[in-house]
């Protein structure tokens, strides 16, 4: 094999992959958005086709010659073409030991489990679920046996999503959390509660989906190639390359701020997708680098700059042209205060910011409970409950609000959830680099993204998937990860808004 | 090779291709539903490479060997069998004549076009779309060169349609339509015309969209398996078998009908495709065998049961009920004629049954003169608008309205025109064997499609394309076809609603 035909070869091998994700990534999206219910079979057939071709593809032995010529000669490789070897390798030594019936039959389970919560939680039915959920977990502990039998599974699947991590990381993070964090809800508790009324009542989905399309473009998403549809629950997921990139949201009548803000928090998601540089579409260095990463990015523009005081006072004058009547008699303020209500609740995707750490903190102490064992499935919604009880002090009446809340566990995203409070500690930190360069405030009053988007397209979204999640943060911080940042920025909203 | 193991692997090989034609398709799909606008470009790099793999898999040593084994083992084969290595044949012998990077750039050129086509017909802006339509054009003729060098042309795509027909055929057929249409419109005219008044005025979308919902499962449709979208232009599609069809739907709000109308004519598309008996999924024979004996049972749902009497009659109550201040003052008699005014119009898909086939008849003689080479594709408006004048005696204000108004020509559909009439024709001559044993009126009057579509699944449906067009129509027909069925169907409606 001769190096240039080797180079090209590798290229040809992400084009292929990259039609494969794309329809793979489609398929899932359509059943998400579009697909009658009782289709689930039908995209199961080609899913389990598509899984079974990619880890042929993927696993062969011209692929793996491929791959291992090209890291030994990877001195003569550019550092995109050592990262690209080096992320396929990392995929296919994965997929290497996990037998192919078994990689296919996953896939499948996917489909299928996805379609069983839905229904689950329409009618608040963990019993429909619980054996598609013990397949998930069994099937994750397996997989992580396979992949890495020196290592705890839950370990393993942590450090997937967010490389470097662990349940010892994870364990001193959460704990550094809940030291500060519960003393300060009970702080805001006893202080002159703050009024929600003016984001709740009646609000006309069509005129919600107005706001949500009006704030696209708002955030800097390019309209051309970032489209919105409507889930369960919502998400963003890149088609092929960062050129085709999808938002979701879902609304509630009754709630006026929910989709608002979710449309913001994955639009921060698809800023990130669509930021990577123009030579990384159809490779794997195309978007996000880790899902921590991700999270950073979707949360800081939801909570750091959407629930800002600088963009509350933006954003009001046009929630009030769409609902004139809900609106009356209401300032910017009142709805500046409304979106950041200190309010234990149910909902994770609801929560305000200062409770939100706790809800994921709940997730991450029963997967672990259930991966080690210690938790069955079955008794996973009682847990649930006792817990939320005993963190946040709320009774769960039912599963659609307990357990069956979150998609995740039903695409077998175990290990995913600490990433959205890691990234909520990332953003803050971010925030107070960015700081000392752009006058925040100033551009959000102008419902103008555009400074702080540059900066984060300038250190964070331009590598896509190049630069290791560590390289990503010492690129934002300059210094090591620092979780005061994120409490000290909690304590100083909760100063402000309960005078503490 | 022994037998069993190659019936296994004619099963496997058109499970992979199931799969890639449901990613193309949804691919489409998502183009023409849902994808932000810029993103064309991205989707035709998924549809390239899917191409050539679907090139490579279908015209590779080790598909073309089986299948060659297979059809020299026939005889051992079930009915089914030997019609899948048929069908298979068929399709790699086209392939196998057509350059692998001629037939890769085609694929991307339908997307491309498409996309041109929706900005072009939005914008009125012929220009823009006439580089697309030269280049399909040019390459219907080289790619029916490549595959039939000792046919015509188009009467290689007119005999891909609707397997049998050719220009002698069309035109033996068209002319024998136009003999007795062309009086019939001119003396209706000359009658007291009917109103139109109570289908045209403002229609909000939802109300109308509501209609199409509660429609759906009237016309028989399963609408766990049938999902409902709107596009520019109405169409139907199956996503990997029939246990996942969509059809499309545009509203306007001027006007109840289009969508209505649109939704039971895509329907019948529909109960055709998903008619098709369950073990057919899958395979090449699931779903309908030509597209005229397509746009039968699409036009036979569309105008033959839903603009009849007695369905107009059932359905009236619902349009009033949605729409009480529009309906106010109007009967279902009314609603009938409205839906059945004769009246040369501009566009084709509003057309009423009489007109029709001579909308149709105007799109096949411009392909013909085109493919032919006697008219230029930059001539293609002003012939359009001619013709029109010529024919229906209609002005063509723009060629939005005018040569811009139909997608088919910019996915490449050159010659499928014909088979809206045929189709048109073929319903009629059922109808008149379907009433022998089916009294269709007391089952529309009730709303109840269930005798007229278990006639049409035992006679049509069930054999997916293991039965040829022709053998279709004998079975259903039982005589030879003869347009004359449908002319006198089109003069008693004509007599009963104009008294000729």
């Amino acid at each position: 094999m001769d190096l240039s035909t080797a180079r090209k070869q590798l290229m040809e091998l992400q084009d292929k992959m990259s039609a494969y994700g794309h329809a793979m990534a489609l398929l899932s999206y359509d059943g998400e958005t579009t697909a009658p219910r009782g289709t689930a079979a039908n995209r199961a057939h080609a899913m389990g086709i598509f899984s079974e071709i990619m880890y042929t593809l993927s696993t062969g032995k011209e692929t793996v010659e491929l791959l291992e010529f090209l890291d030994a000669n990877k001195e003569a490789l550019t550092q995109k073409e050592q990262r690209m070897v080096y992320l396929l390798l990392k995929d296919i030594r994965f997929m290497q030991k996990i037998p192919m019936d078994e990689y296919v039959a996953y896939e499948k389970l996917v489909v299928e489990s996805q379609d069983a919560w839905f229904a689950a939680k329409n009618n608040s039915d963990f019993a429909s679920f619980e054996p598609y959920l013990e397949k998930m977990f069994e099937n994750r502990i397996r997989f992580a046996r396979y992949a890495a039998p020196e290592m705890d599974p839950y370990d393993y699947w942590l450090n997937e999503y967010e490389p470097g991590i662990s349940r010892a990381t994870c364990d001193a993070f959460f704990g550094q959390l809940k030291e500060r964090l519960v003393p300060l809800i009970h702080a805001c508790a006893q202080r002159p509660q703050v009024s929600d009324a003016c984001i709740k009542g009646d609000f006309p989905e069509d005129k919600q989906e107005e706001l949500a399309l009006w704030l696209m473009p708002v955030l800097g998403l390019d309209t051309d190639h970032v489209g919105l549809s409507t889930t369960e629950h919502p998400f963003t997921t890149s088609l092929g390359s960062h050129l085709d990139e999808r938002i979701t949201t879902h609304y509630y009548r009754e709630d006026v701020s929910y989709s608002m803000f979710s449309v913001i928090h994955e639009g921060g998601h698809a800023l990130y997708d669509t930021g990577s540089d123009e030579d990384l579409a159809y490779t794997v260095l195309d978007g996000g680098t880790s899902m921590g990463i991700h999270e950073s990015q979707s949360r800081f523009c939801e909570n750091i700059l959407g629930r800002s005081k600088a963009f509350c006072r933006f954003v009001f004058p046009k929630i009030r042209e769409l609902f004139p009547q809900q609106m009356k008699g209401y300032t910017w303020e009142d709805f500046y205060k409304a979106v950041n209500r200190v309010q234990p609740s149910l909902i994770r995707t609801e929560a305000d910011e200062v409770t939100y750490s706790l809800h994921v903190m709940i997730r991450y102490e029963l997967e672990k409970q259930v991966m080690s064992g210690q938790l069955k499935v079955h008794d996973l919604p009682a847990a649930w409950n006792k817990m939320y009880k005993d963190t946040l002090d709320i009774d769960v009446p039912d599963d659609k609000h307990g357990v069956l809340q979150d998609s995740h566990w039903s695409f077998g995203a175990i290990g995913y959830f600490p990433s959205y409070a890691l990234g909520s500690a990332y953003g803050a930190q971010f925030l107070a680099r960015m700081k000392e360069t752009v006058d925040i405030d100033a551009a959000l009053e102008k419902g103008d993204f555009g400074p702080m988007n540059a900066w984060n397209r300038e250190h964070i979204w331009r590598f896509g998937s190049l630069l290791t999640p560590a390289q990503v943060l010492e690129n934002a911080m300059g210094a090591p990860f620092d979780p005061g940042y994120y409490l000290d920025y909690l304590e100083e909203k909760c100063r402000d808004l309960y005078g503490i």
